[in-house]
């Protein structure tokens, strides 16, 4: 009676163990997290839709990186995205508030069974992922992340803790090879960080730390037709980008 | 039929979570991890114990950090050790080897069901509790990390990732205060950070790195009695060295 269709085997499912995945997603300007409409709302008067993150049951036989990767493809379509696991959840009333509840007895056979989760996050370009929502998601959709609708379950504490995540590493590891463009100016590169960080950062001090960073490689070219004065594009030295990626990179805006 | 008793109430189990500990217990000398004796040899012909970390089933009314407390308290006599979760395992197959089965058998009431671990990790001062193994531990003993001995389920994969977010950690957040004496020598410190990261540290130079940091007070107390040049007594200012581990402390050797 599940409204869903499979897209792979049927096998089971098991009823206490789930995934679920926090795909944040940088625009060039904002930082925005994926979540699935549920496909109910709040209350019978209200019209604010319940949001979730991406998630369900792993199976029975497969991993949980594997359980992430299948879960998050089901639901959005999205695939070939690094997932990195950041925690685990399991307080024993996470999924027992009454719209939760209800909720998972149309999707689940066992819906009131206790269900641990298993998070992942991951940070990708929001614009150049197609989303297909599919399975029981109604739809799958960016929101600013300052701006969350009502969510299910404890996923704004997960959220919150994979953001706490994304902050931390942005201090250890490089970041933007995937979010910027080939070509980039400064400029761009500090709205990432400031969109990671939710905090405006003074744009010499920016410049004078993120120069030293040996990774960053001046063009020759320089922006044409803005109304300002052209600023420098950029590029990322993708060799030294992994290797400071790969050891004690630190960095301190 | 299980051969141990409860310490507390006998609430149900969820038969597909559990929590695991990897204690790191460090006696002034060296890095060690606790385990316990699971009464089980490699073979018959062998005289070899197989070991495991502190672990155990999570109970449906405990949330994972509780049931890590509780697990730990109860297999070890350890407890009020500030425990980190670091990462979930959950390899359809890591239970399934057939020496793991057969000790489940004697324990769970669902030996064959899946089991997806919550690992926890913590460093202490391996001299400075006491350890009384109970329930199904035969026994709980501080093991050299160089020199382990025959493991259960995945558990040397999971000492492994412990220990590379222990050397991580080691990294950005400073490191001794509950780990060494009221009063230290540098060089009791540079073992410290020999032992976590297993490797020689060249001592000028981690003089001159680790005496930046301003949470270091040197005492005019030199060592008594030492058959070499007495060397100078440190100690920790408590509340600098708290302000460093909350903050953008980075410390590379």
């Amino acid at each position: 009676m599940t409204p869903f269709t499979r897209t792979s085997s049927d096998a089971r499912l098991n009823p206490n163990v789930s995934v679920d995945c926090v795909i944040f997603g940088f625009d060039g300007e904002r930082l925005k997290v994926l979540l699935i409409d549920r496909g109910q709302s709040v209350s019978d008067s209200d019209e604010e839709k319940v949001y979730a993150l991406p998630g369900n049951l792993i199976r029975e036989d497969e991993d949980l990186d594997k359980a992430a990767e299948r879960v998050l493809f089901e639901l959005t379509g999205l695939e070939d995205i690094f997932l990195e696991q950041f925690g685990s959840f399991g307080d024993p009333n996470r999924l027992t508030k009454e719209h939760d509840l209800e909720w998972l007895k149309s999707i689940r056979a066992e819906p009131d069974a206790r269900v641990i989760t298993v998070a992942y996050y991951s940070l990708i370009r929001a614009d150049q992922y197609e989303i297909h929502a599919s399975s029981f998601a109604r739809d799958a959709v960016w929101h600013d992340i300052d701006a969350l609708p009502p969510l299910g379950f404890d996923h704004a504490e997960i959220i919150e803790s994979a953001l706490r995540e994304l902050k931390f590493k942005s201090k250890y590891q490089p970041l933007g090879f995937e979010l910027l463009p080939e070509k980039f100016t400064l400029g761009q590169l500090q709205k990432l960080y400031e969109a990671i960080l939710s905090t405006e950062l003074d744009k010499r001090n920016f410049r004078r730390k993120i120069l030293k960073m040996s990774f960053l490689v001046p063009l020759k070219e320089k922006q044409i037709g803005v109304p300002h004065k052209p600023a420098r594009y950029y590029t990322f030295d993708k060799e030294k980008y992994q290797s400071y990626k790969s050891t004690d990179f630190y960095f301190t805006l």
